[in-house]
């Protein structure tokens, strides 16, 4: 018979284990939230500056205002107040691969490049790299780089460089992230920002994080900004008011192809 | 026209505000993120007992094992392993009335009778509250009395307490609950445990967070913790397993009704 | 060891069959697709009359413009193009209980009534039955009675009635729905409309599917409505200025409680 | 002001059309449901033999058996009856691409080869642009070759053609996978099945039907297979059953990298 192994969470009739800890006596009022998301993802307990860096991550993804994924979850909400993970997981639904997807994408490109590469030992060295990789990708976006509101600059990205030097968690993909900041004008003609959602990509690969779930942190942030932006609905509702603008701007128009 | 508020996420060229604060300046590096979590929900700024006994509660949902949840979630991803955001949406929609639902049910039941009483100043007095509350419910179940495994006592229940206490954070909800625990075998004539899951729902209670949604706190611990099960899945899968072992214990049956 | 039994779906290496039957030989090309989403609703197959009332329901709830269903349909495809099923499943969270709950209501309260009294005879015991429900009900509202839109009445629920008519499948769900739309104003001291997603829920009744699952057959017609959303959005695309229309109408406040 | 068109649903106090036509009169009563939904998706009505073709298609796909979408219908009704709309979409979230995906990725591929080519005149002509095809493809995959139980052939394969033809639907996406399966035993060195998924992609792609969407229409049709599978679930629950087997069989583990 097939047995199904777990180190996540586990218990007898006396017994409550997560990942291998007692989780009354070992993890309950010790292990912060965060710490606790980064200790289930990769079945490694983080330092304090790991934590520190990876929650930085996760406020600066928490909450962007009126996303299509916050409007999404209000208007859910609205029509089936009955189900909070309904208007939760509508939410999510929506963060795919243009609104949350820029997060996974940086980290996913940078890594594809820094493990085909020999690791330059100084800013030299990954300049080189950048602008190699830069040629290499022509026309192609790379992600990660450009913002279309923060045209001067993300704030969001000297802050999480500053976070990783002070922890001292500056790895490949921040370093070939800020080489790749420091010479595309070079190859592009142009000067864009490095935008705040591919930094925290490149953070999050340098913290080990699975690169198939990068996208999956930016979910665990937005989570605590939906249930922020249900409150907020509770509180001052507008779905109803977003709703009956579409719906009293709406023109009848005769079918495509009749 | 109407305009449409919030408080949370804003953003100009030049700044993004969270909250009314500098995102990157004021909380990327300072605030956890249990501790955003707790002030997305509430527009107000935790205290470190209210975080740690906030996060206390995050870790005791986080994740327990192979729950149906987290079975539909590496099924999900199992199937459909482009989307990250569909596996942990249907990880999420089974957090409903029967398994993530019992710490709302239990907040909710508990305010409704504290809102309905005069606030006891003693034990004695809460255990007349319990008393009269249980006689009221007659055969009903009360929410968050009794545990199907832990029959001698849910680890959790204890550990909540000792925390809330240490900080001193024992509302209304929390002592109306204990006075509940130490009554009820007058009444129903037999011992039952306080659990674990309707402990966090008076916690979630007495830290004041908004009684509609405190099944999405459930929710959003859960969602850190089914980020756990796919990384653990991309590392040792058993989704397949788990489907075959269905499949081959398939058997056809006639229609019911012809 | 369990064995899980279905009378739905089941192949070997040569044969698949459905509901008992041989799939290519028997269903494919011969049973339409709303005779097929009955049998496989009821493990019955429909008769062309039942077909036909059936498929009228479907078609009253297929569409209904710029809902916050659909409008959440088209924003989930923006934020993720590159998940369809992510798109319809957001879509199909918003069938709660406030927007496509109606239907379910009315045939679950219907058959309430309907299961606890004698069968009437004529329309005049129909009317009393209506009467008493009515007056049990007090302030209560009557699920299905009244409109926000077709104050004058719903034209899908003359058109139910005539097909129910013409087909012979005319129950006691119709006869008792078809009684209050007679005798409430006594009641009520108003004259309000019986509305098309409650007619829908009393066919539904009477055609003898299953009361739980009354909202899963709104959401089936739904699912071919939000396809076509979907495609309209793809030929002629506004998700994105909705989003825009209520970005560019954000105002930031401050925080409720600081 | 912007104002968002739709050639779908719409109403006023006293019509409600739908795709142009007056709902009520001309649509319930009148027009079947596979009928409609290929109407919404393309907005030009079907004649009689496509809507054949195309409930030939949904058919097909319905429903088979225990698959992961059906096991996770299930156990989300099992966590959460209060939702069915949940315990659908999560249904549909495991529609990605690797077990509803067949049908949109062999629609696609025909496609992208039927576009890239002068249309063959006869049997000859298909069979050497299959040749071509699979040449190019190399030891790529080609979407809906194969099958991993019938490997005898697919039983809904023939009859799709068999239908096609009597309808005099074979288009170039039908004619292009038929030479496929003709030709590729000479590229491959092996004979393998050409699916019913891929054949239903050929089938949609050949109606006319979205490319983007046809994943879309796998959808619908499984969305009346999960009704019938959480009607069964009601009448014959094995949800509970599925739980219990994993969870009996659950080993605990140490983390990965403690």
């Amino acid at each position: 018979m097939t047995s199904y192994e777990t180190a996540l969470g586990a218990s007898t009739t006396d017994t409550i284990t997560l990942l291998g800890h007692d989780l009354a006596g070992d993890v309950m009022g010790t292990v912060g939230f965060g710490e606790l998301a980064f200790w289930l993802a990769t079945q490694r307990r983080p330092s304090p500056g790991q934590t520190r860096l990876f929650e930085a991550v996760l406020a600066a993804l928490a909450d962007h205002g009126f996303t299509p994924t916050a409007i999404v979850s209000r208007l859910t909400f609205l029509s089936a107040p009955d189900s909070v993970q309904g208007a939760l997981a509508a939410g999510l639904l929506g963060g795919g691969s243009r609104f949350l997807g820029v997060t996974e994408d940086a980290g996913r490109f940078l890594n594809a490049v820094v493990k085909a590469s020999e690791t330059p030992s100084d800013d030299v060295g990954w300049d080189e790299l950048a602008l190699e990789t830069l040629r290499k990708q022509g026309k192609t976006r790379i992600p990660g780089l450009g913002h279309h509101v923060h045209k001067n600059g993300d704030p969001r990205t000297p802050r999480l460089y500053e976070i990783a030097e002070e922890e001292k968690l500056v790895g490949p993909h921040l370093s070939l992230f800020a080489a790749i900041g420091r010479v595309h004008p070079q190859v592009l003609g142009k000067t864009l920002p490095l935008n705040g959602a591919g930094t925290c990509g490149a953070v999050l690969a340098d913290l080990g994080l699975p690169l198939e779930l990068l996208r999956g942190f930016a979910l665990l942030a937005r989570t605590a900004g939906l249930i922020g932006q249900l409150a907020e609905e509770l509180r001052n509702p507008v779905a109803n008011d977003i709703f009956l603008s579409v719906d009293s701007n709406t023109r009848p128009v005769a079918p495509a192809e009749e």
